[in-house]
């Protein structure tokens, strides 16, 4: 595959009137969601090593695309941060094969038998997990996200539809050319994983009406801009989350040492992320003596402290807090801190200005952490951790699509098993129903 | 609680604007939706025997109720199957209170810890599960289903939005009363269970818009016009099916006793349920055998068998099948019979025509049987048994809110355990991530 060629098939299909193109693609995705549903594990993982195999064979046209989409964002002075993201060096994708011949490694989720049981009259029921079906992924700048996306759609038995970003097109193109190469060699439809053959906007709008039946599920990864026209268009579920703002809660019981930890790494071991910590609550009951050093620490990390009264009082560099500080995702080395009342007040700040995400607390009475795990009603609670475990890798799921924080079929990280729906299997000796 | 106070509740209540109303309702379910979600099991079981009281004690005015409805629905010559579905008497009230105390006795789906594990850094992951939110309930002329959703609902800690059928509205409107009492009575919020307190068909699509995210799921409960009007208008997930098109194959290797009980049974029981059997394949390679007693039995019974020309060969009152019958739910005495030419034309002929909700083969060969379940799409899949069976009460679960056949989230019959969702409790020792 030389660079050329995908650019000749780019040429070709944005000339394609765009919703006969997409519900081609639909009609192709559906097709092709049957043979890996049904595909053995044996051929699955076949395919994801052979996928490993061609991303390396073919780097030097992945290289060669991403050289181009790289000038492009560089003509088009986007900032270092984007272009960072859109980068492949030869190291970089040697990652992302690594990282799809990895997903060869995960346990089958499919055809789990995830409950059994017999009813009195001898009918033995299964609940087995089933592949979603077809899986949309609209994604942004970083390329990798096609193969991840690729191969964790494959190994839990669905079919891909993933929409690269305008300035990651070419880079994607050629990522998805080479996925297709490994399905095919491992005997599976190459339509198992299609990318989106034009940057024409309109190809969004198409997946998000769910192109007649065709895209079971939608999964926007990027920015909130896109995660909310994703949420509010959508006419398919979508497993997303548009805002993380995390809490971390130090009650009254607190060890200081730990508290101190959490906080510091909640906050800014990666400030990027959708697990890092936005809002620091602080029990009244200990803040004589843990609020200070908690933000000091935070401080001298070169974190900047938007506090209310009583974290104003602590140090003349906390600039005050507004209403909107709570509810904001900073994404950066900024944390709004405030002292509560008791637990009462912690889970209900949380309640209101939280984003159902991740949130921990830290404190030695078992009791205080079973009712803020109870009560809190988000993706994922926290007792003396860090908020920056919300990560599949860190739950054991090997790899995630994304973080949801929606109620409905997946929540939290959603990795393979949450890429499954279930039907009954039920065995007889010839029961019939008085 | 007096009929007559139910009727000057609806008169006042119809007179408002119905946006405002619903989106006043939306708010009270929702903030009644964490009361309940938080309600120990002993609370919530407390609540459903005092509402199984509640609607013994209020028999009067529910029956009083259900007579106005009964009279106008004489008045508007309604059919007589159509007044049998609406009407209450002593005895079925009795039946309906029982139901809901029943509700009690089921396992708390709440809080049930599905999985859990530790990872070597120290940290326990449990996945526990919580509940959905706010679940509305469409439905048309059954009252009882006022009483069976409140009561699902509350016992997977859900608050309910009903949304009766205008035939059945003073009925409904006295049942849910009598609930409400029941509910405050434990001291639960009465808001916990609210019948939508208007007539005006706008209230549905205010529901269908999700009332500014205070619907979390909507189940449609009625005929097909309604089950197809919310698939296509709701913006927020459906748990439904539209159609029930189950089919029995017959294999090659069919017990011919066994493929004859299973036939009539799944068929005949009762053929207004949705797990009736409407197609019968028969395989070619045992046609000669058993296509001909499979006939004349059904034909026996009083049904009208639709065939292909092999079919149609059996028996002179055979008439034949046209392309349309295939995909035909009859719900009635009526069926279509095909001889396939094995497993392979049976499972492309269910996943052509079939509505993905029940499925059955009768067979010895084990290996045809696990083809058949494994390569079969659909919710429910039986080895030797009837499709009568598709029924939460025959699957153990207690009680249904009705039988879905999507992929996501819940599928096949909805007990109260799919009428929750699941969040990550994790348990550390003051972990941070490296």
């Amino acid at each position: 595959m030389t660079s050329e060629k995908v650019l000749r098939v780019v040429a070709t299909t944005d000339t394609l009137d765009t919703a006969a193109l997409m519900a081609d693609l639909g009609r192709r995705a559906r097709a092709a969601a049957r043979a890996v549903a049904l595909a053995p594990t044996t051929r699955k993982d076949a395919a994801l090593l052979a996928m490993a195999d061609a991303l390396r064979a073919n780097a030097p046209a992945i290289l060669a695309a991403n050289a181009l989409d790289l000038a492009d964002a560089k003509a088009g002075n986007q900032t270092a941060a984007f272009i960072d993201r859109l980068m492949l060096d030869a190291a970089r994708l040697d990652g992302v094969a690594d990282a799809v011949a990895e997903v060869s490694g995960l346990a089958d989720p499919v055809g789990r038998v995830t409950a059994e049981w017999t009813q009195p009259n001898g009918l033995r029921f299964e609940r087995v997990a089933t592949p979603l079906g077809v899986i949309a992924v609209i994604f942004e700048s970083r390329p990798n996200v096609t193969a991840d996306a690729g191969a964790l759609c494959l190994k839990s038995g669905n079919a891909a539809i993933l929409r690269a970003g305008s300035d990651s097109f070419r880079t994607s193109s050629a990522i998805a050319a080479a996925l297709r190469e490994g399905l095919e060699a491992a005997g599976l439809p190459a339509d198992a994983i299609q990318l989106v053959p034009t940057r024409d906007r309109d190809a969004v709008g198409e997946i998000l009406k769910g192109l007649s039946g065709c895209v079971d599920v939608v999964v926007p990864r990027g920015g909130k801009s896109l995660v909310a026209r994703v949420q509010s268009d959508a006419r398919v579920p979508v497993f997303a989350h548009l805002d993380g703002n995390c809490h971390v809660y130090v009650h009254a019981q607190a060890d200081l040492a730990m508290a101190r930890a959490i906080a510091l790494n909640a906050k800014l071991r990666r400030t990027g992320v959708c697990g890092a910590a936005e809002t620091l609550l602080v029990d009244q009951a200990c803040a004589a003596t843990h609020l200070g050093p908690l933000v000091i620490d935070l401080l001298e990390a070169g974190c900047a402290v938007r506090g209310d009264a009583a974290t104003q009082a602590v140090d003349a560099r906390v600039t005050p807090a507004t209403e909107a500080d709570w509810a904001t995702e900073f994404l950066d080395r900024i944390i709004a801190v405030k002292v509560v009342a008791g637990l009462d007040e912690a889970i209900d700040h949380i309640a209101r200005f939280g984003s159902s995400h991740t949130e921990a607390i830290v404190t030695t009475d078992q009791a205080a952490a079973a009712r803020f795990l109870a009560e809190v009603d988000s993706a994922i609670v926290l007792h003396n951790a860090s908020t920056q475990f919300a990560d599949g890798g860190e739950f054991g799921f090997g790899a995630e699509i994304g973080i949801a924080t929606g109620r409905m079929h997946a929540r939290g990280p959603v990795g393979v098993e949450q890429l499954c729906s279930f039907k009954y299997r039920v065995h007889g000796d010839g029961q019939i129903r008085p």
